[in-house]
């Protein structure tokens, strides 16, 4: 039997989101049973709300847009792995023995206990290092999830961004993990299919007891 | 080996709404290359652009917002069934003989070849009936899927709207079926986890060759 473990933070308009970010609005412009038949609300935020992913664009000119994520890399088996560490460098990489078969690979960081969905930015969150980076690369990772609102650990923003994403590495931020045991899953995130744009909310899940690959 | 079909109509400025709907909008606030080191953009649109998911509260005052739709059956096996009729009656639907172990069915009919992105919004799409919903109900049918605007045929759209919602279907609008062969799939459709809305855009997508229900 399987279970599937939402994995997504609720968009709120009172939802943290990234400096100088736009935040989450929801206004209904009809309501049933005031003066219309049915609801209807109008929607904003930014393109990297909550737990969303990234395009190449969102760093790389004329890079690839969320639209065009590859669907094959977005569902599949996945390792939720648990860090310790206060960055996510190629020797943390290296000390948490990933099997040669990951493709996708969530981080679990004490950001997970940390972030509160109201709560203010803080900048000295666990995160993808330069290092870290490369290592992803060298072993092959095409999705690269974390626990705060950027995969990247604040002092490497550009260089991790632009070696992952030009690395064709999909980046999934600002998940859930507080209640996740590490371990293997199957992941599904859908982002929305924004034409051409730099990133896009999404919905993620992991569903346990997935055939194992 | 798995093949994940995209089912879903790209969210653009140009995409038909229903009538006096909000516009989908997108605008990149801040751009990589000029001024800034990575682009964002401020989406706009409303709760029920494109391809989308209805809640309860959609026609039903206090029903269940979209955060909340159950999952379990926005992923599972699906039955895409074709439609050559005007309308989706309790005659046309039993003349479909869908076995009995079907719970997600998604009619595939002549919207199809006649919805395109840009077009001016149409009253005659084929929808379900009110007679139609009520077999539906009657079959244990969990979640219904539509390629067009409204799973409910404009002449019934209140009546059978609550009557679906309010017997637990789940909704799935404006899918991109021209190019679907009818069958089984497994179908995943994850709607945004919007707090308290009456619907959400959504990423379906059907996976072919997946195990056998």
């Amino acid at each position: 039997m399987k279970k599937i473990l939402d994995i997504t933070f609720p968009l709120s308009a009172n939802l943290t989101v990234w400096p100088n970010d736009p935040p989450v609005r929801m206004e209904a412009i009809r309501e049933a049973g005031k003066g219309a038949r049915s609801t209807i609300s109008r929607l904003e935020m930014g393109s990297h709300s909550g737990t969303h992913l990234d395009a190449p664009s969102h760093f790389i000119e004329g890079g690839g847009t969320v639209d065009a994520l590859d669907l094959d890399i977005l569902i599949g088996e996945c390792l939720a792995a648990e860090v310790e560490a206060d960055a996510i460098t190629a020797e943390v990489i290296d000390s948490l023995n990933i099997p040669d078969d990951v493709q996708r690979v969530i981080f679990k960081t004490r950001n997970s206990q940390r972030f509160t969905e109201t709560g203010d930015f803080f900048r000295d969150y666990v995160g993808v290092t330069t290092s870290g980076a490369r290592r992803l690369l060298e072993m092959g990772i095409k999705l690269v999830g974390t626990d705060y609102l950027s995969a990247a650990a604040y002092s490497d923003i550009t260089q991790v961004h632009c070696a992952l994403l030009d690395g064709g590495v999909v980046l999934l931020e600002m998940l859930n993990l507080k209640d996740i045991r590490p371990g293997r899953y199957e992941l599904v995130c859908l982002p929305l299919k924004l034409a051409g744009a730099d990133g896009s909310p999404c919905r993620a899940v992991l569903i346990e007891d997935a055939k194992k690959g």
